[in-house]
């Protein structure tokens, strides 16, 4: 436990120190955000915040979790994590510097962007499906059964995958939401590889995970300061896909991916709003002519937005929302 | 731990149940702010919104930590801290009372808050003092020493008591600065009553203790919805009274008030800042005629915001700081 504590305090440090650098660094290539002309009328003064600070904390979590990880032991679920973390952060990567250097709001196209995501997942897919100690199974939480897909959980991994990562970009939308909220999620997920490393026969693959999760959050802690409201800095793509890349990757390697649902409700409701407010503008379109709106804007942080709420209590809620739904979560874990 | 978890739940449930009944009682009722005229120029647009709002949580934490505690076993630890938490925000509540019935910013005069605070302080420290599991006994962290205090442990205790009240009045300058640094505190002292529980003969009242500290986080945030920026409600002194009051009474029970400096820095800054200011101010004045200042405006928080730092990047600043401190607090404490 004084290591896994010991790892959030380093990667925060290292967060705070390279933060600076980054940052200045960044706007010197004039790695400006370019923000979406879609999103709301009040995020246009955000033009020309410095973006992908997400490479703060891609760069501190890592080597954090490195550092302290237990080496002498297994490795291979934090290896799993970590190329998820990094392989999703290299695409986001890829989208923002062509964003920066084509002047577009929009970077890669979508194919460009999906194509290599579904290619990394299905390999992660493979690679679980094939490892003894995850197999085909995911637990289900509060009831403790664990659930055998077969070959069905190819590509059910390659749908959460893709998905929790996706969601995670969507919910990139405010200043400091997506970092906290799963700052929250970290945690949550460390604490529980903690509880189940506790009961384990050989805890030593779970303690790695825990590691990393626990260099998530100090890395966050670290990149918030840059980021809370105003922000200094946006982590852009490559920021959301990496922390898409590593909470998915940690549930993938805990068979625990039914719990995203719960403590990434903040993003797969990011998701589903986006996926009702375009259906139902296409059906109502194709219907009656002229596409109808459900939410005022989706992402659905936006619709809270535009309806009066200020960003900073729009956050709030979500943190909270969030934080609510990490305890329900741990119930399942704790005696 | 499951029922550690719940009384976070119902207390945050509490609270937001009974906020807006609350808040529109106090709006009803005239409780705005009358925004202290020399605090910065940018907060006079804070003039009018809601106060009092620590009522939320001065009722929420008490009802869902007795209603949570174990009833059969020991208590006395619960009903110190409660004594504490309740007793000062009695003051406070009566401030409180005074500034908005009388419209004067300031409420009661030094002397009668002062006055009472000393009262109850000196009680608390001769109850803690004869209590044959706390008596003149200070926890030195880090070392696990204990440190007998003797009869100096009454004066010692009062100065604690009241400088841990008055520090956390102090730190409520900036919406959500006391709730959510003094949430972090909470959630710190209950995973250091679990620890210390794990070990201890008869864990009923460190257990019991940990239960109100998990009240106070799901109180906190719950009121936290509603007092988060741009704030709709402020707690007023009946709310950093029973923070203080409540943080004080926890750390008194299980002997860790050295703890305080660290995981309240941020209520220390406070009021060793306000100190600095004023002392140096009326030096120099005697000194050279015009009296200087070491910072912009105390307590410090002020300085920073008058500083070019929007108040919630100051805001976010304490919480990451908090939680760091927190963090090393909590390294003592585990294997």
């Amino acid at each position: 436990m004084q290591r896994f504590i010991w790892t959030i305090l380093a990667s925060f440090v290292i967060a705070m120190v390279i933060g600076p650098f980054i940052i200045t660094w960044l706007k010197k290539l004039k790695f400006g955000q370019t923000i979406y002309e879609l999103g709301p009328q009040s995020h246009q003064k955000k033009q020309g915040t410095a973006t992908m600070g997400g490479v703060i904390f891609a760069i501190a979590a890592p080597v954090a979790a490195l550092v302290f990880s237990y080496k002498d032991s297994r490795f291979d679920f934090l290896l799993i994590a970590l190329v998820c973390a990094l392989g999703f952060g290299a695409v986001g990567f890829v989208d923002d510097f062509i964003k920066v250097k084509l002047k577009r709001s929009l970077g890669l196209t979508p194919m460009q962007k999906i194509i290599p995501q579904i290619v990394l997942s299905v390999i992660v897919a493979f690679w679980a499906y094939f490892h003894p100690e995850i197999g085909p199974n995911l637990t289900v939480p509060f009831v403790n059964v664990e659930w055998n897909l077969g070959w069905f959980y190819i590509p059910v991994m390659v749908f959460v995958l893709v998905g929790t990562v996706n969601s995670a970009n969507l919910l990139d939308g405010m200043d400091g939401l997506l970092g906290g909220c799963s700052l929250f999620d970290f945690a949550t997920m460390a604490l529980i590889c903690l509880a189940l490393a506790a009961g384990a026969e050989d805890p030593s693959n779970l303690l790695n995970v825990a590691i990393f999760a626990g260099a998530m959050v100090g890395a966050l802690m670290g990149f918030l300061r840059f980021n809370a409201n105003p922000a200094r800095v946006f982590m852009g793509d490559v920021g959301s896909f990496f922390i898409g890349g590593a909470l998915v990757g940690i549930c993938v390697v805990t068979r625990l991916s039914l719990l995203l649902p719960l403590i990434a409700l903040a993003m797969m409701m990011s998701s589903i709003s986006d996926i009702i407010q375009i259906s139902y503008f296409k059906y109502t379109r194709i219907k009656t002519g002229t596409g109808k709106r459900v939410f005022r804007m989706a992402p659905m942080h936006y619709h809270f937005e535009l309806g009066g709420m200020p960003e900073t209590q729009v956050v709030a809620m979500y943190y909270i929302v969030t934080v609510v739904m990490c305890l329900v979560a741990l119930l399942g874990f704790v005696a």
